[in-house]
């Protein structure tokens, strides 16, 4: 059985490709359980440290129709497309955001339909997708109304995946994803680069800035659960889907007051104290346009499931990552 | 002042033409009155029977971006894009579909975004972007799940026209039309021709096959009100609009069983009974899937107004077209 993981040597994508040689199979269309023989990454850059020989790197460019021919053949049984120009970015670079968000997507669908063999492909989206006026708590029918680039190239996405799965050329899932918290690594240009910065940064002996001020609430999620995440969605049969292949993610809904303090209850006050409250409106107009919680009961009802709170968020991190950092 | 108009060779981009040309003028994007000096049809054929010095044609591929580039120069001022491919069509050709209602729509977004002069530009969504799990009455802020390419298609515009016109690049508008009935002519590929065709063909002594039972709820507006609608959408101001640029049309809900009834209050039972029931289920699913009602609460705050009853619209199409037909 093959693979492809596109924005395969981003940190989700490797993270997921190492989970994959870890369990080895994955269920095909037909629900019988397969070996994985090849996993595809496909990046701009090649992901270092994988001495695997089910690894197979292609490098270039996502949003090039000639790279997806070699990436996806009639062979390919699952995509995890990750590959995105993140919110921040997007907002400032448009026409990057268009290309990789937008246009990437609709040729990997394309090349799909072209090989005529019904792959699963898994998109993963964002609390992004959602703003203006929202309930308090937004709902599975919640109208989708994104106040960034970023978000209103996510939502055109689910819709083509959505349109190309009631077709029967793929058969497609769209994970909605609640902003990623504690990624490990360096700050990137996703407006939430600081909901995984203010963690990190002083676990690591760093002080981190917060752009927004300890009131705003967001939707989290641990890379460990995101990945758990992943691989469920895609195990999960079209049937139980019904008319709509977009699931909200449950996550966990904090302020960002409480996450530093769950960071203190973890690491102590000294740590907590490195994180320094210095106000910039772009990021805070962006991620306040974004809810601050979802009903998840569709997922719940799907099988998925969330971290139990911030606090274990914050020891999964220095399970996991800290030791690296 | 110079107006652009996408499909303008249908019947509703005519229309337009021909209410433009006779009240002369639009305001501009400051609120001034300004006289129209050209109006650009652009289609794949050319309208016949204009005379007016005033009226300039381009016929072509809008999904060309050369074609785009000669009908939108920075002198537009007012784009109206009617071009589309209708919902039963775009079912059954998917690329051709893919390539008209949203590759065109985005070319025709990006030419506005290189002009850099933020033309208005008024697109036309439906009742086809709704689907899947609905409320009796569809709100607002309930979610699209369109169960048709064309509602996908339709759907993915109104992302685009929300966000380039939330980045500066044009002054959006995206009004969702109900079904137009009763549309003059011959039938078309439309999923909804069926709507026009029990009245229109009645009226002009000949049988007409109605494919969806008598229950099926329908969500309707006459031409003449559709293109009030347009101009009016066209008039109003941005500040008025908020957060999205999409505003549901009011109309008038119906089932097929009341506008037949309608049909015999109106011209008599003889008419009437030309109609024949005979199920088609391809296209009773695409037309079961859109809702037979929406809150058109913002519409009418917006200045809005749909037709009083379905008699009214019968009447209307007595009145407007049936002379010519």
């Amino acid at each position: 059985m093959q693979v492809v993981i596109t924005g395969g040597a981003g940190f989700l994508g490797q993270r997921l490709a190492r989970q994959l040689l870890k369990q080895g199979t994955l269920p095909d269309n037909n629900g019988q359980i397969q070996t994985i023989t090849k996993i595809v990454l496909v990046d701009i850059v090649a992901a270092t440290g994988f001495t695997d020989p089910r690894i197979h790197q292609i490098t270039g460019d996502i949003a090039d129709s000639k790279l997806l021919e070699l990436a996806i053949t009639p062979e390919t049984v699952a995509i995890f497309h990750l590959a995105a120009i993140v919110s921040g970015q997007a907002e400032t670079d448009f026409e990057l955001g268009m290309r990789i968000n937008l246009e990437a997507a609709r040729l990997l669908l394309e090349r799909c339909r072209q090989c005529a063999h019904r792959p699963r492909v898994i998109f993963t989206s964002s609390v992004a997708v959602f703003g203006g006026e929202l309930p308090p708590v937004v709902q599975d029918n919640t109208a989708l109304n994104p106040q960034s680039s970023y978000g209103a190239q996510k939502a055109i996405a689910e819709l083509l995946l959505n349109d190309y799965s009631r077709k029967g050329y793929v058969d497609g899932r769209v994970l909605r994803l609640p902003t990623i918290s504690v990624r490990p690594g360096k700050p990137n240009k996703a407006a939430s680069s600081f909901a995984s910065g203010i963690i990190r940064e002083p676990l690591s002996g760093e002080s981190a800035i917060c752009p927004v001020g300890p009131d705003v609430k967001l939707w989290l999620l641990s890379p460990r659960k995101v990945i758990a995440c992943l691989i469920h969605g895609y195990t999960l049969t079209a049937e139980a889907l019904g008319k709509s292949r977009t699931i909200n993610l449950p996550g966990v809904s904090v302020t960002v007051g409480e996450m530093v303090a769950a960071l203190e209850r973890v690491a102590g006050a000294e740590v907590a104290n490195r994180v320094e409250w210095q106000h910039d409106p772009a990021i805070d107009r962006i991620i306040s346009s974004w809810p601050g919680a979802w009903d998840a009961k569709r997922a719940n009802a799907l099988g998925f499931t969330s971290d139990a709170s911030f606090d274990d968020i914050v020891r999964a991190y220095i399970e996991d990552d800290l030791p690296a950092a």
